[in-house]
């Protein structure tokens, strides 16, 4: 493979080029390989630490990232705001900077603002990966949405896929534009009104309101977890109305494309965005998703370690970072 | 040793046969072993995961099975529902169907429902282990008391058992009760009578409401921690009383059988169910439970992930669940 | 290295002979090396388990005690007051013996009791490590802090050094000024009268209310964190006054003595006892200390357990305790 890995952060998927994409998928490709042996365990980053910095609470991605560390043998250690010396008001960028000298290679950050991860790539010269920022981006999530595509599909150039839910405040339907339309992807997205932005007609995604429409002839449907606290502002009416508008049932499935792909990111909220028939159906890949996650996360770790490597030993080498928007 | 262990899952000791409560007992005593060489770690488990899946706060358990986990060389990574998506609602199987596709070998799991861990032994083809579900069952507390019982007294046969305190609500004494009659032990079981259920006697159990006849020519105490909680709930006078009647004190010590095991699961109510002075005795065997709680549940991972392989290769093996009462 | 290291607990500096400080102190150097390898991690304490029972909110302390055990490929185990059976009403020490019993080596334990450590020391026979008991002391603070001041200044004799802040409640000034005493440098205190204690004289410090004239010639200004709680208590007027009182600014930095070193065991209040200027300026070693705080921690872990060895086989070696004030 003579593809590198020149970057420092994985911050986004919003300007990545296509062939960095298609690296880090190829490499996902090879560590799922790891999830099938005997000792699902190589030695990789031996002696790298590894720290999960959560400023929201996860399982799902927390637990991913530290057992993709695990499984290459890092040391990881976990920081969450419950337990955090936030609570005394240190600064973000202390924080960051204190585990920096305690010998951390790589901070993995969630944090509800939208560019926190990016604060930390601008001033620390060690490795963030965003786990998710504010309303902005969730890159690993949408590296395994593409790697699960990509794996059922064969490739991601000129298929269909339609995105729907709150559009508005998911970091996961962002990063998964960004790379989908990289990638040769007919992006359509859907929702209510008051949950898809006007902005996304601009970058070429076809906006629908009617559900049945927009996931009429779709190779992929993406649904995105409601989040139940966003009825309190009257985003949309009520779940059970939510469920007929825009809830996948399998009245709507046996309509849909014959071999169309089921995502969701998960924790899902059976009878809500999607039926349990459906969830539990072939066509859902909701718990490959998972399982492709640890590998995408594995693969990450990798080639940002492995980087790290040739940066420091080769002149010149590009340290872009992927931005947040301003 | 040609005895098999070929069972998938550990809920319950109700229902396991003599020779299986007794493998995992041998195989304790091996691991136990470990506990006393100058590198107290082997590979057994080496790349295997094993999940901590808690409901309900827990130190002494929880921490029991992550150095068990971490003696074998198994990755572990814990989950309580304090920091769990719990809170974002997802459903308790696919909570768990999560773990499992994310690499989990063996999820152990508290819960405060009785019968939760046989759901997900049900549902899901990974190994489960119950660490304690609602007022059912805790069986490898039971596996470790009837462990030590057996390293003072040679055999389980023919031995006077006393389980002492709140019956009614005590997984604990549910599962020491399996496991003793079906290694023929006589048990009895007393306190008070709001809290000793009537169920009892047809299983062959003595039940006392005069603690001293209860004690009177017993070979082990059993004394059960008393929930300050249930005292709202007048299920008795007050904890005086209940001292007075039911606490193990220096002169009840005095009058039991010589050589009289004291043992509790822990933690202790100093002054309640037993007194400093019995406690630190050494007729108390409750410290050494703890240091066998950590051999008893090596073997059962070991048990369990070696039982693995061998149902994965031979046909036709058992996959025999125990079962909680409907 | 002929010195031997015949202590059975870390619990405070009073007292400790210049000889076993600068033992650990040549210890932590030689640890400092294994960060700057390629894979930071040496076997030395593999097997050992090291358990983080912390009864106060920590992440910098704990953190750094986890990533020095791991270092040293030791397990660790945390425990912290919010998951542990403390809610359960269970006593200190059986807290402490109960993960006695489970196999732990080495407890590292803070507690907002002063003493309370030392309790475990004198009922253990395992090694106790303070991590910061009450206002009494917080060894490894103290330790590290002498580490960076004589890695700068080549030797710690004959230096002058001011301690500013709320000193009262300081177990961080008290670790500083045994130490510094015990190595022969020159201590002075300062900071709002309400806030420093008289005994301090009759150990030889001197003591200041103006703060220009207390690090007027400083070798070393070590600035205590302000804990915002105590102002609500009337020990100072508000964080201005303190700021324009007691604060470190550029000005201050301009008049000190040239080479003087700017020292805080964070998390740093920035604009409230330092600067941003003066935090972030060459004179700052406060993200050095941090880094030596896991040379630090790996010395002493390494200590106690080689220390442990060797005690288990010779005849009388002492185990002398490092005693809190009574």
């Amino acid at each position: 493979m003579t593809t590198k890995f020149p970057y420092k952060h994985l911050l986004g998927l919003r300007g990545m080029p296509r062939e960095t994409i298609e690296l880090i998928l190829d490499t996902a490709r090879a560590m799922k390989e790891v999830h099938s042996r005997k000792v699902k365990k190589v030695p990789t980053l031996r002696g790298k630490i590894v720290v999960n910095l959560f400023y929201e609470p996860s399982t799902r991605t927390r637990t991913s990232f530290e057992l993709a560390a695990k499984r290459l043998s890092a040391d990881t250690v976990g920081i969450s705001t419950t337990t955090s010396s936030v609570v005394k008001g240190e600064s973000l960028l202390d924080t960051a900077h204190t585990l920096r000298v305690m010998g951390a290679d790589i901070i993995i950050m969630r944090h509800s603002s939208s560019g926190a991860p990016h604060l930390l790539a601008e001033n620390l010269n060690i490795s963030i990966i965003n786990a998710g920022d504010g309303i902005n981006e969730h890159p690993t999530q949408g590296l395994l949405d593409l790697f699960t595509i990509r794996e059922h599909k064969g490739q991601i150039q000129g298929l269909t896929v339609t995105i729907a839910g709150d559009i508005r405040h998911s970091r996961v339907a962002r990063s998964n534009m960004w790379g989908l339309l990289t990638l040769g992807a007919k992006v359509r997205m859907v929702g209510p009104p008051t949950l898809v932005p006007k902005y996304v007609r601009d970058l070429g995604v076809e906006v629908y309101t009617d559900f049945d429409k927009a996931i009429d002839g779709a190779d992929v449907i993406n649904l995105l977890r409601i989040q139940k606290e966003r009825m309190t502002a009257n985003f949309f009416p009520n779940l059970r109305e939510y469920n007929r508008l825009y809830g996948m049932s399998s009245e709507r499935l046996a309509n849909a494309k014959p071999g169309v792909l089921i995502m969701h990111p998960g924790p899902i909220n059976r009878g809500v965005e999607i039926s349990s028939e459906v969830a539990d159906s072939p066509s859902s890949v909701i718990l490959e998703q998972v399982t492709n996650g640890i590998a995408v996360r594995m693969a990450v770790l990798y080639l940002l370690v492995t980087g790290q490597r040739e940066r420091s030993t080769e002149e010149g080498a590009s340290s872009f970072l992927w931005e947040a928007e301003s």
